[in-house]
């Protein structure tokens, strides 16, 4: 059955209680990227640029707006930090899509939060298998798979809000084909959070226009002259829904740099051992992160973020790593963790991957301790939340943590919306 | 100079009264478009959608939105009927993505009609020129050219009416390589006019953007992972500005009806025989159009409009082709016309180009009579002038008509936009 077939039959999928468990996850995290985004000063005018409408979507910050312009705006302002989800198969980050879209029209609608939750669960599901879909050859030749596979799962949430019918929602898909788009060259500027916002953006309209009566191509995802084709998508042959949702195997951030660096924080984290036992450490790594985030004396916070050698000494003197506000000029200057910096080897591995390093442990006893750590290994719910949990205080503080936690793992989705407003200095 | 420098370049070049004079043809020919395909009874729905906000900017049929809004539903509308104006090198149709966005924008900042003229100039020069480096490796993929090179065209013009500096309109282009898009898979549903409307869109929301300070890809367009690069784009060398200005061949449509039949119905306008002296008459034009307008006997009005023959005999019989109302289904059963019709013999000839027809009519009394048009020909304003008042009298009335052309020569960009209200029902 080719992708579209698939995906129009998927949005009334019933969702497992482990996927929504996961999305639940997911929306705990996004919100807290979103609230702390919302503080970001480049993005102050544009987001006064979009106060021009009132409406029943909350934004994050306070305001409310039309779920189009909502959507836009949450979406980029919970990419604006860079510590959203990831899914490596989907080449992209899932929730920053399908999330800010779902969430504006559910409130629009009134719709509950279980409800909500079972939407953003097909539309993130989807998205990923649309990335799939798409494959390494779209994302190489510089599209930005996050806002076009996003696009596509954002489209196919909103669908199943509306409870579109599978012709309505094949056109929906077919009008999100000609509104998909975002490509890499983007990286580094503020537009790339903003391709984020603007597939949350389309997956509202798409679905609110098909219902409004606009027709478009029955198979403008993959038929010819249609998105796939046309955007050097490689049709790779997908499942939906798979066995094992892929939503499972969702990253999340937890450390506020660089994603190069997490598999080594994560495994330094189980290392426990004071500093001063500590006679030599060697951390091994994928090849491809050497030039991507191996400084080696680091002299600005931005720098420390893109620092094997820096980040691992400072988690072993216990500075976290969570908090946005830890990777400030002050730490890349200070002398203890420069210290212990500087009498850190970092070396290429070929045997690894891309998702997994390796740390070496020399203590002063002599004894050698091997710690290893891949991103995919599964994971938990429970160690997933307690993790986000850190996280999430590290960003907004334990009250708001606490507030927003409660709100994700109830039923009223209006408690979530509530916890967007007010900025961190105002708290 | 690269695409991008040129562009950024040409934005406050000084704009040729000719190219000025026939952007304010244009401006006539798709206010029109607009005002008639605000009755188009498939989109009333989502034209009611689009009523969230207020704003200053009017939209055909009455309402006024923000800029934003307004662009998207007045490219859409003014697409609708697939009669508004086309430039074959840029493989598209450039006013219905550059004018949306220019007068939104323009009535939103309270600006003159002459100014706006001239930012609408250097709008639809811009997306030819970008149609003609995109070229037609980017078309013949599938991508809808009136929609990307158009968006690129709007949100040039945007930048020069907000006044940005070479900076700012950098980030604007570069935010339009995130944005533009739309697919030919389209053609045939509503989605193709609604391209239109999203590249208008595009233009504003550009523009406006990078004015509040989003930064995107210096080299979006043109750079690596930009949208030439990633969209199948040939970088075909072009040069901004040209001496003849590219705005001076757009082809208006002066008959509602397939654009393959125009020159055919051009040459035959200038036979002025009476039918009963007619004793044959062969049609010859280029092949492509054999499979796409040649229907031999026409059932239904829409049918008519991809017929060689019904639509000869329609003109021979002084049946107007201007009016969409005369494409009807009695028109199709008319007998007179259908005995006429029948002894009309289509073929096809190499020979001749896409946009060239030749009619070979013998008389009674022997003579035989050779009538050739191409539609590239060179048309002074005078004779365009002229043929759009018939068209646009056709499509509103003498009295609207009227109104709309005063409106249009004149410097009150308001009595322009105060023409799009109303239906024609209501007149």
């Amino acid at each position: 059955m080719g992708i579209t077939d698939q995906l129009v039959k998927f949005r009334t999928a019933e969702v497992p209680e482990e996927a929504a468990a996961m999305t639940r996850l997911s929306l705990f995290d996004w919100a807290a990227c979103g609230i702390a985004g919302a503080d970001a000063a480049e993005f102050a005018a544009f987001r006064r640029a979009q106060m021009i409408e009132d409406g029943p979507a909350h934004v994050f910050g306070g305001e409310a707006l039309g779920a189009a312009a909502a959507a836009l705006l949450n979406g980029t302002l919970s990419h604006a930090l860079d510590y959203d989800d990831t899914h490596f198969a989907h080449i992209g980050h899932p929730s920053v899509a399908v999330l800010p879209c779902v969430m504006a029209l559910a409130e629009t609608l009134a719709i509950p939060l279980t409800d909500a939750i079972d939407a953003a669960t097909i539309g993130v599901e989807a998205s990923i298998l649309t990335g799939v879909w798409l494959g390494r050859a779209h994302y190489q030749i510089g599209y930005h798979q996050t806002a076009t596979a996003g696009a596509f799962g954002a489209t196919l949430a909103a669908a199943r809000l509306l409870d579109l019918d599978k012709h309505q929602t094949r056109h929906a898909l077919g009008l999100c084909a000609s509104m998909a788009s975002g490509v890499k060259a983007q990286f580094g500027t503020m537009a790339k959070p903003l391709n984020a916002g603007l597939a949350a953006r389309t997956g509202v309209e798409a679905a609110l226009w098909a219902q409004a009566g606009i027709t478009a191509a029955a198979d403008g995802l993959d038929g010819p002259s249609g998105f796939g084709p046309t955007h050097h998508g490689e049709a790779a042959e997908i499942k939906l829904p798979r066995k094992d949702w892929q939503i499972s195997t969702i990253s999340h951030k937890y450390h506020a740099c660089c994603h190069g660096l997490h598999a080594m924080l994560e495994a330094l984290a189980a290392a426990d051992i004071a500093p001063d036992r500590i006679a030599g450490i060697r951390i091994r790594t994928h090849p491809r992160w050497m030039s991507v985030c191996n400084i080696a004396a680091p002299k600005t916070g931005l720098e420390v973020k893109f620092s094997y050698a820096h980040t691992a000494a400072m988690t072993l003197l216990s500075h976290g790593t969570s908090a946005i506000s830890n990777f400030s000029d002050e730490v890349a200057r200070d002398p203890q963790i420069c210290a212990l910096r500087d009498r850190i080897e970092v070396v290429e591995d070929e045997g690894l991957s891309e998702t997994q390093a390796q740390v070496t442990l020399t203590l002063d006893s002599g004894e050698v301790r091997r710690l290893r750590h891949d991103l995919l290994a599964p994971m938990s719910l429970e160690t997933r939340s307690k993790k986000l949990r850190i996280k999430v205080s590290a960003l907004l503080g334990d009250a708001r943590e606490q507030a927003l936690w409660e709100a994700v793992t109830g039923s009223d989705l209006d408690a979530v919306t509530a916890c967007f407003a007010g900025t961190n200095s105002q708290v």
